[in-house]
């Protein structure tokens, strides 16, 4: 199998000003293609030592992929120093020179500067990839049975230059077509997960399946490998559906982003729309389905009644109700969610009282409790939760993911 | 000066499950002590690969910090590599050994099993550094002049061991302390800072000044270095006040964890409360100011106003204003505004009104037009953002953001 080291390039990843996240996204990609990455290394803008590690990568991996340095300025010296390392000559490559200058003059319109002309050397003898969401092109090239794959530091350029071009540049190394689909559950630690799909998972070798655990949720990986991309889905099918299965209502999509989509797409496709009243999640599930383009044609609008005053006046909770059983209760977070429908004109309300900590609250409820309530056409109901006494970003975000995930389950049921 | 490398562990971080979080975090805080770090490396779980890194490592580093590995299971075998590299023998620290048997059997009451126990061994003659937010203990030896660290991987247990332990390591090698002081700038993009700084700025040399860019705000870190604490802030207060005077209002705090905590001190002190009223922001303003502690005691809540439906009937603004200048407009932003305070008491209310994307609003408004209002007690007013064609998420971020520094100004000036 090839082995894979990513080489990022940058002084600003050493102070520490930037995260290396080209490195988690292409090692996730590249995992879900079958190739095993097996070194990270980040250096400086410092060709000797930017020579002594491509030197030690060269020796131990297959293929090198490098992500920064291949901008204009002074610094960026990272294509001179491969160009060295792997005897190859840095020449100005025509099609990028052109490309450029379309760029600068015909969609910017900035004049174009020698210095901006050095994005468009490279290697002589190198497969060329252009860069539509950028100005530095990339490329690919091998020397001595090692692939050498150069792309630009900014994540939205590298993780699109990938798709365009490095997976196919992969692909044409191997034979067949290696095809994934992503299983996306929640409410079910990992371990649970693996309980119950061993030793049947573990036994897996074409189709494979993986587990990755998340903050809040645990996904699973089906990968096949084969000749076509049909015979792909064909090995994958049942592998899918046996996890289907035994998972079940945990699951709540394939290849679907994430939660906050699954619950969107949900209401879409019933027609219904939502409402929120939260108190101890501060806003958090309004941001998170918000944050979804399209969101506003199922989500209404909600309340954050941080103050009990608020839970009155505003959502309509009754005062007597706060004073018998206090903001921290079943019967308030019921009315919080009948409130969110009945100023919103909302199918599905839900709502969320609790203590995030970090100290009890003034009723003695521990941190980590959490009623999470839904008013649905046919009735209201509520479930308490204790998260523990975990941070409170912990807690709003659980918390957060429990109330999304009770929506989709009741707009899917309904 | 000393030169050092960090080594993470981990399999995960190699499938791109996990970020490399502890390498920014580390080379943040090392960078601040004037520590220079020189390289990044990741490798998975695996004794070969793990022990070729450490060979490479000891040849160029002074000080190798590892990350993860401690853990007790199967998988972890990063102690025993290191004791092999560097000739340690590995032995149950007596100290670590009754410090975890105590953990288990008197505060989390779950039973010690010899697996467990492997956490307590360590290298014979280290340093150990015990663990009080985690049960895996750290430690550092010296061996030929090579200082290894070892951190465990979980990020807050790694940086609460940085912190506790691990500063006064490293200052226990060199003369003096080293003192450094975030100045945090909102409303300002870097070029700029630099700009008014320079030429002083880049001709400082102890103490020094930087420039860190964040998503959407510039801080800046002045560090010096002296005999002892005193001398130090002795040192920094006139480059402090030199910036402070270049800057201005664009300054929200000088170590201050972020805008939103600056918002909620401001508040506290002015013994004023705040409401909120959001459409494009979607909740995100109330969940961040909602995610500082404490922050229950100037937050009294808010509306995601998402339909106009919601913006009339539970914010209470005019119909006509939003058939006149449609929902995303000046009128209607102030209307929220006052609303938010209407409904809930608060001092101060904040609205924002605008096009997130990724289409335009049905009346032709461009993405990124976005408006933020604010009412006060003494009157209302609203600015225009234009944040441009950028992505949903980076429009939401930076709309809150601006509309969080908005409260603070208005309350800092009150």
């Amino acid at each position: 199998m090839m082995q894979v080291e990513l080489l990022a390039v940058g002084t600003e990843l050493l102070l520490g000003n930037i995260l290396n996240s080209n490195a988690q996204y292409l090692s996730q990609q590249l995992s879900a293609l079958g190739v095993g990455v097996y070194w990270h290394t980040v250096v400086g803008d410092n060709p000797t030592r930017l020579t002594q590690a491509l030197e030690i990568a060269k020796r131990r991996a297959d293929i090198i992929i490098t992500t920064g340095g291949l901008g204009p300025t002074y610094d960026d010296m990272t294509k001179e120093t491969i160009c060295q390392v792997f005897g190859k000559e840095l020449v100005c490559n025509e099609e990028a020179a052109a490309h450029l200058t379309h760029f600068f003059n015909n969609v910017i319109h900035v004049e174009l500067t020698p210095n901006n002309l050095r994005q468009a050397e490279l290697p002589l003898d190198c497969t060329v990839f252009d860069n539509p969401v950028g100005t530095a092109p990339g490329c690919a090239f091998c020397v001595d049975d090692t692939h050498v794959i150069m792309l630009p530091g900014p994540p939205h350029e590298c993780n699109h230059m990938y798709h365009r071009h490095v997976v196919p540049y992969l692909q044409s190394l191997s034979d067949g077509v290696i095809v994934s689909h992503d299983i996306m559950t929640f409410g079910i630690g990992e371990s649970l997960v693996e309980d119950r799909l061993q030793p049947w998972m573990g036994q897996l070798e074409n189709p494979t399946l993986a587990t990755y655990a998340k903050p809040t949720e645990v996904h699973l990986r089906a990968t096949a490998k084969a000749d076509t991309v049909a015979q792909a889905e064909e090995m994958l099918a049942p592998v899918i559906a046996h996890v289907e299965d035994v998972l079940g209502t945990y699951i709540y999509g394939i290849d679907v982003a994430n939660l906050e989509q699954a619950c969107v797409t949900a209401l879409s496709h019933a027609g219904a729309t939502l409402a929120t009243a939260e108190s101890c999640t501060g806003g958090q599930i309004a941001q998170r389905i918000t944050a979804i383009p399209g969101a506003s044609s199922v989500y209404r609008g909600g309340v954050v009644s941080y103050w009990s005053e608020v839970k009155a006046s505003v959502l309509g909770v009754p005062q007597d109700l706060l004073d018998a059983h206090g903001a921290v209760s079943e019967e308030v977070a019921c009315a919080m969610a009948q409130g969110a429908c009945a100023i919103t004109g909302a199918t599905y309300g839900i709502a969320t009282t609790g203590v995030a900590g970090p100290d009890k609250d003034d009723r003695g409820n521990d941190v980590g409790t959490v009623y999470v309530a839904i008013h649905t056409p046919n009735g209201t109901r509520c479930r308490k939760l204790e998260l523990g006494n975990r941070p409170r970003a912990r807690i709003q975000a659980m918390a957060t993911s429990h109330a999304i995930n009770t929506v989709r389950k009741a707009v899917e049921r309904s």
